[in-house]
């Protein structure tokens, strides 16, 4: 008799050569894509050369994307540029994207194909595990680990176990995938999914867009998770068309697979959620966030800055101003989604109502640049983590939450339903 | 007999309460606009508050712009901005302008209306001699100075000596502002203006647009020069239209003012024109040039940001692409030019050439941000300096030029003429 698996154990199974894989096994699989960027690929190059070899083990599975510190924040960013630059000219490794393909890599790997249903992918940076979103296996690991996996084509991984999200109902209008996602870190903890795979299902999927879906895989490690997984449905197929001549593979979990726990969720119970300093498990409702001014409102990022993103944003900033004093930052996921928003017009929607559009970086999301917070500054964010300094002095602090109430804030100067400004 | 003055003269006895100034004077002149930015604005603050004094001269003669390392590239440069924020807000300094409103301080001041033709301005930043292209005398001064100035709205100057340029013919196609005045410095140095005015006259003004003029007037620094300067004329008033209801005020030089040189300049001579490392006057023409590869292009800056610069680099990257592996970075002057730039599709033609745009920021002409170069690395730029790492790597290097020459540099991966990828 077969034994059930998870979605995220037959995706593994499939690329460790196995019938059937059960939590906790250590396996070793096959890599579709290796991935790295700025911060990590430098130190994953060291520990290539280390290893004594030639050359990667597909030119077209490699894929280094250099968005933390870029464009070049100081010499020493622009030093680590030019030595990943070099490293893919000479492996000519063909997926190497910077200044003019560029994007912040967890929004660039799916719009350019790379990330395909079935995959599995490790990436040297935490959200790698964005990818989920399209039913892949995607995973951070650390510089090492990328090193080997673009000498090898290989990963060992220990089996994870999984929790099971049954989402139903459809959610408000205000309520978007960070705020489901927000919600469920603030409900299980930051820790609350660690080293398991947080796989989605029930029908509530079907209100959920592909975008909703990257936010929501994207902060499946804010859980601690190893990865965070959707189903491959016509949603999927959809977003795919176009990108990729490579086979979707499709894998469903069986129905009596074994989940370590079943969380049920209501989506149309859900409020727009904003997580406190300093941790993403810190949730308030909108409802109960009372008076908070902030200096910065920031728009953007791996996790909230694809169209959908910026639509909603920029549908609350249309024809108004943000409050006099506040800064309003918004940076796209890619070069494309940028060029998007300026056909649509929301790129002058944010300029005219006060904000500024960044060129695609990861920049103010990890304290890098472009949007440093002095001392006792406040920001709401659209990006990932709230953690003590993430997005400058230690003695400043980051409430996350989705593109619309990050608007909305921004108009209001304080953190805010979108319902109160429009 | 009334003694002949030279334009700056002119404006000067007039500032100071004077029918007459000769140059070598030390005299004691009002102030028009007293200008900061985000570097020497917190240096000027502390000897403010030294001086005692309880508030500024003039809430509306006061100008501060960050936009040196803005959007806030770290912690320090957060600080800094934030003790500026609170400092203008405290002093109800009416021009205070950040993101939002931002752009770099030489293109926003004269957009905002805030250089008059007649004015005398002061700023701390080397560059704020730009507004001489409007008939005002401005001039860069050190953080001290800024702070008497925000104080007692006067400034004391040593009156300077002139020289005067004769500007003939019509330059030819691709001989821009940029173009005239590194010919300039590369015929007199960088020393060549010391502690001078280079006050500009002649039938060939007519071929200059007021945004080759405020390249022109933007680089007298670069020749030493106290300030450069130009005769008010119908462009000066055209381009004066709706920006302030201030009166205009048209100074003219007398026929018989002395100059301590006289220079001749026949711009239909004119070549498209570079400056090699590491100074402004190792000036060559494009035909001189020879091979010289590129790994970056930047197009921006107080010196080059404005709407027809983006016209002219957009004009030759329209339809093609930029070299793979060569970076373009196109930072827009202001708010107003990006938004210009983009309804025009100047940003569009960019972005789909492989370029980047940025919002405004001095960034990377000073090496601050924003596309810093690495060791031995090259760059041409339509800047101002290219000193020893003015871009970043001591060891890296900056080619001044035009953008059309900027541009086409960008689609050839080397330094050429924009006829050679038309």
């Amino acid at each position: 008799m077969k034994k059930p698996m998870t979605m995220t154990q037959k995706i593994l199974a499939n690329h460790a050569g196995l019938d059937y894989v059960e939590a906790g096994q250590l396996i070793t699989a096959k890599l579709d894509l290796v991935l790295g960027n700025d911060v990590t690929t430098p130190v994953a190059i060291k520990a290539f050369k280390n290893m004594g070899v030639d050359k990667v083990f597909n030119k077209k599975k490699v894929a280094i994307v250099p968005d933390h510190f870029t464009p070049n924040k100081d010499i020493k960013s622009a030093e680590h540029c030019k030595m990943i630059r070099q490293f893919a000219r000479s492996k000519e490794i063909e997926n190497y994207f910077e200044i003019g393909e560029m994007g912040i890599e967890h929004a660039l790997i799916p719009e350019k194909g790379l990330a395909v249903p079935g995959d599995v992918i490790i990436g040297a940076d935490s959200h790698t595990c964005t990818y989920g979103a399209l039913g892949v296996f995607s995973t951070g690991v650390g510089s090492t680990d990328m090193a080997v996996g673009m000498a090898t084509g290989k990963a060992w991984f220990k089996v994870p176990e999984a929790i099971k999200f049954v989402l139903k109902g459809k959610p408000a209008k205000w309520v978007s995938g960070k705020d489901i996602i927000l919600h469920i870190i603030g409900m299980i903890g930051v820790d609350g999914a660690l080293y398991k795979s947080m796989e989605y299902t029930g029908e509530g999927l079907e209100y959920l867009s592909m975008d909703d879906r990257f936010t929501i895989a994207n902060m499946a490690i804010e859980a601690g998770a190893k990865n965070g997984i959707f189903p491959v449905d016509d949603k999927t197929v959809e977003y795919m068309k176009g990108r990729s001549d490579r086979e979707l593979k499709k894998f469903h979990a069986d129905e009596d697979a074994v989940y370590s726990k079943v969380i049920e969720i209501d989506l149309s119970t859900l409020k727009p959620t904003v997580a406190f300093p300093h941790l993403p498990e810190n949730t308030k409702t909108i409802d109960e966030v009372g008076e908070v001014t902030v200096d910065q409102v920031v728009i953007g990022s791996c996790t909230n800055g694809r169209m959908e993103d910026l639509r909603i944003a920029a549908s609350i900033l249309k024809g108004k101003k943000v409050k006099k004093g506040i800064r309003l930052i918004v940076f796209p996921g890619t070069q494309n989604i940028y060029l998007e928003a300026m056909e649509e017009g929301l790129v002058r929607t944010f300029i005219e109502a006060g904000g500024i559009v960044s060129t695609p970086t990861c920049g103010p999301c990890l304290g890098g640049h472009m949007g440093i917070l002095a001392e006792g500054e406040r920001a709401i964010s659209t990006t990932n983590r709230n953690f003590v300094g993430r997005m400058g002095h230690p003695k400043s602090e980051v409430y996350l939450a989705s593109p619309a109430v990050a608007a909305a804030s921004a108009i209001a100067g304080k953190i805010v339903s979108p319902e109160e400004v429009l």
